[in-house]
This record gives structure tokens, sequence and C-alpha cells, in this order.
């Protein structure tokens, strides 16, 4: 007897939930699971600001998958997939066989939403995996070597376009790291700039005012530049240009304005809206009920209407829910309809200073900065229990 | 009354052992000697192919000047020479007035020949100081970050132009730094390719062929490509271009292959071959009695007159005599004529690996090795006797 193929696309926040939920809940022989990842490793999307400003090495970002899932329970396949074909159910890989699937499970995360701005995709760094953040460190530091060779100030002025929650991590974690960096390349530290550059009229829209205005001051007082309301209107190979023409000159260039969802989801024909699939209370794709879409790929709109933003907290609330879902269905059971509960927010500035909201209580400084971290270790704790946060976490 | 001013130009070997000299011989008042660099550090020549490598931090190939010479008795000054005016007995800073000197000793150090290699200075790295090893650290360790995100061969393969003594003590670091770098950058060690192209029949000319074949099979089993009797025509910005038209593609070329003297040396109208001057055995300058010239500037010839090469021996040696002479000169006293004692050489190849001749006594591998530390140390001890080599030294 043949039982029910899963296949989870994707070892981010939801997919690594969902394959742990199912390997929890699911007894021998009650479902083949096939988790696909393009890399061996599962990264934590919410640190990669740190190996990104290198005030925290990469590898702390990440955890060998191996190490977390049980692979006589979750086949897990390294694998980079190129299509998903929703009439023949099958998922096509880059070096394998195609994939069939009874139930599939697409957590592809995101890729950067350029909102049109021209030269972005080809001279911006993004802050998007492992690969991306080590590069972004190495460049950064390749500039800041050549600084003494060829005294140009665009090789050490660093722009960060968009002051949401990404911009402003990565800007703290700058600010914590140019003191060292300075020293390591014999330049003065005042030389240095570090402008923050967002289109709305408020850095971390929608975060509370107070604490938006404490973050601001700190990162200031810190020399950072904010240059709010002000469109960025074009990238170049030697900086950007605002809109209305003035260029500022800058050999790293990190945009952190916007993700939009996986282009092999808007390739498979589900609807999308910027690439994102608007779900089911079931997290189910419109139209396909044996798709589920979950984390950055996914759509979830509150009780106004209005979209939540893709965060880890969302993605991994996501696939908790949806492992317990799947279980239940192939024992021809009831699903239960998700619903997001928002548990609260922490921004980090660095090393030592946060802001956070959690319940109706904000935080600011050092107790925010540790609420972050506890955060941080309860992923792990999600992931691997008591042993791995023993291994792999920091307070 | 005043007294005789000595000018140095350059804390290198030559100069700075000429100051120390001075140091020690002089009384009070008796002369007034400065010291121009154009850095507040001395950097040990011998030991940049390491953190040209990455292999050791570049803090380990430099010594704060003010930490080797006294201050009291030596005016240091840090600044960039702009010109040697001979005929004024002035020379030219960048941000200060003219020095005036009674007595100049030149130990401007070297610079790349490139022998009409075109895009040479344009598109190569060279190993020179600590700007410049620094950034051939980064620029290398940036290219392999970039691997893993845009998958060019080109990325990962380094070209190394001189197979002279330089080229195979750097190409020795970087077989030594690999697998660290791959584990880093989670690139397959056996992808990296290091190709040392020289136009003369052999590596290492003039070496003791037992000890270049030792040198060479060693390299060779670590995976090293060797390219003799192969001279590069051009090196464009994607790698370089050899005699014949065939083209290796490398986003990292280092050029080892040759120095010439400091440019300001022949713009000031003393007589120079490939910018160096062929001094007399007072290490004067032909037709300039006041006018001395030390390392890699200089040009000594040996009793079969073929000019030693530039090493640091000989700009020690040199340094150490024209201390005494000057001493001597402003006393009133009889110069003594240099003579070079040549007392060995080793090449490093890598932190285990060596190859020399000390007398008429060839060693490799771990002897040979240990030999290079001692000889590095040596030089800790003539600049600040045994506390600086209880600080700075390593075996």
């Amino acid at each position: 007897m043949s039982v029910p193929k899963i296949v989870i696309l994707g070892a981010g926040y939801g997919g690594l939930m969902t394959a742990k939920g199912l390997q929890k809940e699911l007894n021998h022989n009650e479902a083949e699971v096939t988790l696909v990842n393009q890399h061996s490793y599962h990264y934590i999307t919410t640190k990669l600001h740190e190996p990104a400003a290198g005030t925290s090495h990469h590898d702390h970002a990440r955890l060998s998958i191996a190490s977390v899932i049980n692979t006589n329970k979750i086949n897990f396949i390294q694998d980079r997939v190129t299509a998903i074909k929703l009439n023949e159910k099958e998922v096509h890989l880059e070096n394998r066989e195609p994939l069939k699937y009874d139930y599939l499970v697409i957590g592809l995360g995101s890729a950067p939403e350029t909102f049109g701005i021209k030269g972005l995709l080809e001279n911006a760094f993004f802050i998007r995996n492992i690969d991306s953040v080590r590069m972004i460190r190495e460049h950064m530091e390749y500039m800041f070597a050549r600084y003494q060779n060829e005294k140009k100030e665009e090789l050490i002025t660093i722009v960060v376009g968009g002051a949401g929650f990404t911009g402003i991590e990565y800007v703290g974690e700058l600010v914590d790291r140019m003191p060292e960096l300075c020293r390591e390349y014999d330049i003065p530290l005042e030389k240095v700039r570090i402008i923050n550059v967002e289109a709305a009229p408020t850095v971390l829209p929608g975060f509370d005012k107070e604490l938006v205005d404490y973050a601001v001051k700190y990162l200031e007082s810190k020399g950072v530049e904010f240059l709010i309301s002000t469109p960025i209107e074009e990238c170049t190979e030697k900086g950007v240009i605002l809109k209305g023409g003035k260029e500022i000159k800058a050999a790293t260039v990190v945009w952190t304005g916007g993700v939009r969802g996986n282009k092999l989801v808007e390739e498979s024909g589900i609807e999308t809206m910027r690439g994102r699939v608007k779900v089911d209370e079931y997290l189910r794709a419109p139209g396909y009920d044996h798709v589920f879409v979950v984390g950055d790929s996914s759509l979830v709109f509150n009780e106004e209407e209005r979209p939540y933003p893709p965060t880890a907290q969302m993605a991994t609330q996501q696939g908790q829910h949806l492992g317990k879902n799947l279980a239940a269905l192939i024992r021809g059971g009831e699903m239960k309809p998700f619903k997001y509960m928002p548990k609260g927010t922490v921004a980090s500035l660095g090393r030592k200073e946060a802001i956070g909201v959690v319940g109706d209580k904000k935080y600011v400084g050092g107790m925010a900065a540790f609420l972050k971290k506890v955060i941080d270790l309860r992923w792990l704790f999600l992931l691997g229990g008591v042993s791995l946060v023993l291994r792999k976490g920091k307070l």
C-alpha cells in the first residue's frame, strides 16, 4: 500500500517547522515526507544582519538541517527547485528527477522587492542568505582595505536603503562594527559615513513613535545619518541617486527596502500579489486544495483586511499549525483554521541596545536587547530543544 | 654653534638601521638626526607575504617606529617625501616646510618593476607594504565570498606572477591558507587554482637546484600549478594573457616579478639603473659626496661585477655600516668601505616548510622553517633587543 507523499519546499522557518511537526505527529509509514532545500543548512534570517556587518560569524546564523531533523523520518534532499508543476503534481529539481507529491508545502521565501528602482538588482547588496551576507561583509572590508591605497571617501561610505526592521537592525550592527573595522584598516572613525535612506516619512513605519525616536536618537549619536522621506531613484556602480537628482557616492549600498515572494511561485500559475500568495484560513493556495504556502511566500490578512508583514514569527506559527493540520488531513480528520497570534516585536540596535513591544509594554536599551536574545533562543529551542540552545545559544 | 643635519628618508631596514646606529654612536648635540617616513610604523618586508595571504595578521609585520627608536635622540617626522633637491640640499615634504640637510641618507625602497607588461600596474596587486597586502587579502576573500553567489571559476583562481623569492614564499602561504578559506566560504578545496607564472626557465633563479626541486615538488603536491618559461604579455581586468595569446581568467593577480628603485631617486637627477643607484664603496651616490643610498634604492656589485639582489639582509648590513661611517665622518674621521657579507638565504613555503642555504649547508623542511624564524627574530633583536623579541617574536 502506498502512503501519501508530502513534499516541503524550503527549510526556512515555515518549512522546517512543518517538517518538525510532521516528524513528531506521524507514525512510521503514515506518510512519506520529503524536505527539499538548496543548502544543507537552515539560516536564521532574523540574525543575518549580524554577519552582514561582521559583528558575528555567519556560522552563528545557520544550523545544519541534518542536526535538527530526524533524517530517518524525513527525507532530506539538497537541491534547487527549478519549477513547480501543479497540474502534474510534481516539483522539478536542478540535479534530480522530478519529485511527485500528494501534498505540497511551499516555503520558498522571498526575493528583494526593488519597487522598480533602476540598477538596484545589479549594483546593490541584499541581506538574503548566508551567501549574500558573507559577500556584503567581505565587500565592505575590501572597500575599507582599499581606502589607504586610494583615499577616496566613497570607499568608506555605506548607504543602507530602507529604514524598516532589517535596515535599522543592520545599521545598529554597522555602528557596533566600525571601531574595530577602522582599527583594522587604519582609518579614523569619524571619516566613515553610514547613511540610512528611507522613502517613507518615518523610520520603522508602523512602530511605536516613542520607540522610533529612541532608536533614531541612539543611532544618530553614533554618527548615523538619516535621510527620511527620500526615495532612491537609481542605484549605480558609484552609489545612489536620490529623487531630485542628488548623488551620494558610496562603494557599498545595501538594500533592505522590502521583499516580494519567490518567482517560482508566480511561475507555477498560482495567483500572487508581488509574488506572495493570499492563502485561505488553512494556508492553502487559492484553487489548489493540496498546496499549502507558508512564510514569506504567503500573505495573511488581519481582521482589518491589512496584510501582516512577513516575519519569522509568522512563518514559525504557520509551520507549527500546518504540521498538525497535515497530520489530521492524511488521517481523514478535520483541519483547524490558522490564526496569527502576534507576540511582540523587538528590533536590535547592535549588541547592547534594542527597542521592543511585547504585549502592551514597551522596552528600550539593555532590557530590550535581552528580550531579543530570548526570542533567538526560543527559535533554537523549537528547533532542537535544550541541547541546541546550549550548543548554539548566546545570551 | 650649529651641528650637522643628517636626514634619513625611509624607515625600512636600511634607514632604520642607520638611525639606530647614529642613535647609539653619537653623543648629545654632535648632530641633528631626522628620520622621515610615510607611515608611523616600520613594516617587516620579509613577512609581508603572510598577511597578503591572510595566514597572519598584518600587525605581526609592522612595528611602531616610536617603539624602536629613541625620539629624544632622533627626530621622527611622519610625512611623504615629494622631491629631493640635491643642489639646494633639501627634501620636500607633502605637509611641511622643506627639510635642510648636510648629509642625506636615501632609503626609500622600491616600486614594482613591470618590464613593460601591459595593464599590470592597473590590474595586478603588489606585495609592497601594509596597505597593499591587507588589500590583497581582502580582495581575495571578497572574490571567494562572491563565488557561491556567482559560481564563476575565475573568482577562486589566483595567478602569482613571478617565481622568485617573494612569489614562492607567497604561494607557500596561499597553500597554507586555502583549507581555512574554503571552509569559510563553503568552497571545495579542489576547485581553487593557484597558478605561478614565471618567464625565466626555472623557479627561484640562482637558487640551488636540489632545493628548488624540493620546493616545486612540495608546492605541486599541494595543488600549485607552475607555468615556467612563460612570460605574461598582458594583465587585464579578467586575468592574464600569456605569450602566445593563451588567457588565464583569474580575479586575483599578484605580481611579484621584480622591483625597481623609487621614482623620487630618479627624479632627483642621480644617475640610476632601473631606478636604483650604483653606489660607491662608501654607499655614496655618484657625484654627491653627502648623499648616501641604502636598501632597495641602491645597487651593490659583487666581485664578478654582478649586482646583488635587493634584500633585507643587504639593507640591514648597509644601514649598520653607514651609521658607523656617518658618525666617523662628522667627527672628521675616516669612513670604512662597505663589503656585503651574505649569511645565507632561507625561503619559507608556508608555516612548516622551507628551503635554505646557510654557509655551504642546505636545509629543507622543518629545520629550514625554524631557521627562517630565527632570522626573523634576529631582525627584531637588532631593532629592539631582547624585550622586542619577547614582545613580538614567534617561534
